[in-house]
């Protein structure tokens, strides 16, 4: 049975799985991106993983590629370039290195298009033709098919829409601009919401015991949840930007889905209500868009969508020699 | 020798061209689309300007059909529906109503969609993958093409970015909403800038002298290149939104080409200087847009998208014969 190694670097934590031919997740294992301020070291570490994955691959499975979804990657060059969302800045040849490293053909695809197609293959959005998928974790992942195909871009740069200005003269972001939209809609930017509110409020709330270093999302929803004023009023102003930001996919795009994921979309209902609500006031009454939430396990999104790249570049390389 | 009837409807006028194989515009007329309030009337007056094309049609030229270019059509349905852009509102069964009344085949696109396909097909974008073009007249016409086809939506209503909103209880839009992109950046939006800055400013300015019914963007144009402070300062407020939002469809889909048409467009550098200052303020550095002028005749790039349109659906339903 041929298998792919499928590695999904993220700014907090970089996953890696053993992916089967069905998209079965044979095994796993993590790695935090966060504590790697130096490239090389991150690359020594990202070797010792992968070389333990493939010792545990059985004798029945063949390797047959290794497979990345990566932020503010430069998929045609094969490196990661100066990323907003990673704690390192240089550039790391990340294809070559790995190829060079373990002799296996490696692909590689920005974050939130190893999502979308993950999402596509498996997912919410599987036999959809037109769909977007957003990835709202530390940043805002986007992966956005047409006609199903990926939106790549003239250079693979396509789905950066995190770093489209929200806000002029807003928060800063990483990338050294201000006001970026995923500065708003992502894990962190509803964390950078809460300690706004805890600034301007005077409301009693459990969260004001949390520093911004320990606070998650997951805090803030758990808040929401018991009724916490702040808290839901910092889910109704991220629904609120979310929405009308999804009404303008749609009357870009109309596609016939726009599937949420990642660490911010799992609160559920109480992010959905006042997106939702958002979207149809900034919206024509001519489109019914699904919103739905991502229905492939936390995470496993570009981890599926990086090994069907892998599959999809093998069929088409096969094809091009058989011509 | 076969030629299409292209038709181009607008919310000023709505412009009819006799175009042939090699796209050359053969014949011309103009349809004041705006005294028309009642769509009766206005199908009625298409009829009769139709049947005059027809009739100066020589006996060398066969007509092989009618290509249409709508705002706020569903093209699926082959209507035009409650547009925000259009003087009437009722329903208006186009495709059927030409079909019968000439007994020819009859295609309808949407308005930005058919500008985007004949921008295309001779003009700025010719021999591009992925490219989108901008159409600021009326509204704001939008048509964004990936991979060498139309993104047309999962029903044929993507491209309505015009009324995407963009400033939060902002300006009234004729869709029935508030702060639509298109109430900013289109000729109408720039119109409706020069009176917000009448009314905030008290420098003097030829503009002064003109009511808000006959103010056109080329007069705002005119007193620019004169140097009128408030005319620049329109430009400078117009361009610096687009932009900022060309560097969030940057952002989405990296195009090799931003092609702008209309007739704002037509300003040219005191449009273009500000846009591209806030494009390359609001974007990532990794990308590099050209931003074009349409190199079609003005407003000819629907007509010759509509009149390709005609020519990839015959062929599309001669290969279908085939199979």
């Amino acid at each position: 049975m041929q298998v792919t190694i499928s590695i999904d670097i993220g700014g907090t934590s970089t996953k890696f799985a053993i992916v089967d031919e069905m998209y079965r997740v044979i095994d796993k294992n993590t790695l935090d991106t966060k504590f790697y301020s130096n490239e090389l070291d991150y690359i020594e570490a990202l070797f010792v993983i992968i070389e333990g994955l493939l010792n545990r691959c059985s004798s029945f499975e063949r390797v047959a590629g290794i497979g990345i979804g990566a932020p503010s990657c430069q998929p045609q060059k094969g490196t990661i370039n100066g990323a907003a969302n990673l704690p390192f800045s240089g550039k790391v040849e990340i294809v070559k290195l790995l190829e060079e490293r373990f002799n296996l053909p490696v692909f590689l695809i920005k974050d939130g298009n190893a999502a979308a197609l993950g999402e596509g293959a498996l997912g919410a959005a599987k036999g959809m033709n037109n769909y977007v998928m957003l990835t709202l974790g530390t940043g805002l992942g986007c992966g956005i098919v047409v006609n199903q195909k990926i939106v790549a871009g003239n250079n693979g740069q396509a789905g950066e829409w995190g770093h489209s200005t929200f806000e002029k003269n807003g928060r800063s972001c990483n990338c050294g601009r201000k006001g970026c939209l995923e500065t708003y809609i992502s894990a962190t930017g509803i964390k950078r919401t809460i300690f706004q509110l805890l600034a301007d409020s005077n409301l009693d709330s459990p969260l004001r015991a949390i520093s911004f270093n320990d606070l998650t999302s997951k805090d803030i929803f758990k808040a929401a949840q018991k009724g916490d004023a702040l808290a839901v009023q910092a889910f109704e102003y991220t629904g609120t930007i979310l929405g009308q930001k999804l009404a303008e996919l749609t009357a870009l795009f109309e596609p016939e889905a726009i599937v949420l994921a990642g660490g911010l979309a799992e609160a559920g209902t109480v992010l959905l209500r006042p997106t939702l609500e958002a979207m149809k006031k900034n919206m024509l009454d001519v489109y019914k868009i699904k919103v739905l939430s991502s229905s492939l396990k936390t995470n496993e999104a570009a981890l599926i969508g990086a090994a069907s790249l892998v599959w999809h570049n093998l069929k088409l390389e096969a094809l091009c020699q058989s011509l």
